[in-house]
């Protein structure tokens, strides 16, 4: 295959190219893409990166793979409010590289371009003997001064989460355990809906006007949502609490919360939900439910903002709980 | 040592947020970073990652190791005319780090930051088995509209270029050959200098606003004067000529082209220089002399941009010369 693996300017022609479709990034034909800021927006800028077998399986399918490390970083800007504009990729692309294998990541990426408005502006590429690394950063806007902090929550907001949550964690343990959906008395469709979730992320970008509208503070639910919740709770100096029988679950989480409560609550602190957690003021918590209405994102509400210290209280059938995990560590 | 390495969130707490000094960074206590960009101006984003043993000696201080990645950067705005505001940095470390390595790293960014007003945006980091990676996305500023690109050289503009060129890769040289200093007879100073030049470039940062008021094409010297001579020619359908008596030289580079011209006319096209290469209309030569001189930037006008399509003329004596080399393939 060594022979099919082509030099950089190959490279960025024949794959990367493409995908620049902004008229500043000039088919990467430059050192540097130009954007013009629209009068009236900040920029939200984030970067994560992702190793095989750390963040990804190294097995997945290459699509997959180059949409999850798109999404993670679309997930952090929704929950700041933003739109996303632009991203510059970084690939540090494993000895055993292919062709195909190339293509078909460039494929994933292409269609999340389409489907989230977002085009490639840059990037760089570089051999990684140990294994493939990705590094994205992301670039969005958000009118002025209208980005959602972490630490802007306030005594009395409303907690608010999209979608539901735990379905990456189990996911990822159905990944590793051959056993899991039996134990649970998971039926195919739901296997195979955690699956999907643990691979396929679904950032939030419907939510962000909703959230830069309305929201005093929010974050995506990617280290579990216990433990994301106490980084707004630290941010903000408050306290939250969280009644678990309102967080929202897919049926295949009802399942394992009937079949083993301990293992469904471990679960919902997991991570890898992608979903958002925001603090919504009282008197703008119908207009957010209007908004995130409107805009096709389930949104629930799971708790409140109460003064405090950084704290987060489970609550469950009326009486409080701990915490069962810190979150996942992905470093 | 492992007791000594923190977790992410202490690694981002010690050494990462003193360097996020921008009220839109937060510390590095968010998702992401938020940036208000100023009317009037466009941004410049580039993107460049950094392999050890690859683009550096996994061996080098680790400040320098740092400041050399921020630096390649900072050269690519540069020659887009754009002056620096801040960068996101990934990092991939090495299964061996020590809290003491990244301290000193971080001393590196943060003396450069300094140096070129330039601050820490966000980052992530992960760890990488196979030896520290580096990525660095770098965003800059620019007055709207210009931007120098590589496509803009027309026929009859002047070809300049900054500083002097052949000493990175020199530096390189004498580091993999413990011979080549005695070889060409250079003296200590000499050494140290090219080696110097190799460990830290110097990005032409203080050229930005002259090239963005005057050029009509620019880019970094990175894969070598005439391989990156190329890169303009072809992407503004040009020709270039090159006078290889005009080219600018250090002490030490003079000494090599007495000693062994051809092995001279190589380290001309051999890269690592990051001084930039200019096209500049004959009516604004003057000008762009002056912009250059009063930012204590030397600027030397080695050649011409002639009609044709994509090619690069070599003279010497006033007779044409072969290209020695098509550039470093750092891929």
């Amino acid at each position: 295959m060594a022979g099919d693996r082509p030099h950089e300017f190959e490279l960025i022609k024949r794959f990367f190219a493409p995908l620049a479709t902004d008229s500043g990034s000039l088919g990467l034909a430059d050192d540097a893409a130009v954007f013009t800021p629209r009068p009236g927006y900040d920029l939200v800028l984030t970067k994560d990166m992702l190793a095989a077998d750390v963040h990804f399986f190294a097995v997945d399918p290459p699509e997959a793979i180059a949409r999850k490390a798109l999404r993670v970083n679309l997930s952090d800007l929704a929950a700041k409010g933003a739109r996303p504009r632009g991203y510059l990729l970084g690939l540090g692309l494993a000895v055993d590289w292919t062709a195909d294998w190339l293509e078909r990541f460039c494929a994933g990426l292409k269609a999340d371009q389409a489907a989230y408005d977002v085009v490639l502006w840059g990037g760089d590429t570089i051999k990684s003997g140990d294994g493939l690394q990705i590094s994205v950063t992301a670039i969005g806007e958000v009118p002025q001064a209208r980005a959602v902090r972490r630490n802007g929550a306030r005594a009395g907001d409303a907690l608010y989460v999209s979608g539901t949550i735990g379905d990456g964690a189990a996911g990822l343990k159905a990944r590793l355990d051959g056993g899991f959906a039996a134990r649970f008395g998971l039926h195919d469709e739901d296997l195979a809906h955690i699956l999907d979730r643990y691979l396929l992320p679904r950032p939030r970008v419907e939510l962000a006007e909703a959230l830069s509208d309305h929201a005093h503070a929010a974050m995506d639910v990617s280290d579990g949502l216990f433990a994301d919740a106490k980084h707004i709770a630290e941010a903000s100096a408050v306290d939250l609490k969280i009644d678990l029988d309102l967080v929202p679950v897919s049926p295949a989480l009802g399942k394992i919360r009937e079949a083993n409560p301990r293992e469904f609550t471990g679960l919902l602190g997991g991570g890898d939900d992608y979903e958002i957690l925001a603090c919504v003021p009282e008197a703008s918590v119908a207009a957010f439910e209007d908004g995130a209405g409107a805009a096709g994102c389930p949104v629930t509400r799971i708790g409140e903002v109460a003064t405090g210290n950084g704290q987060v209280e489970l609550h469950r059938g009326g009486l409080p709980v701990q915490s069962p995990t810190a979150g996942f560590q992905h470093f």
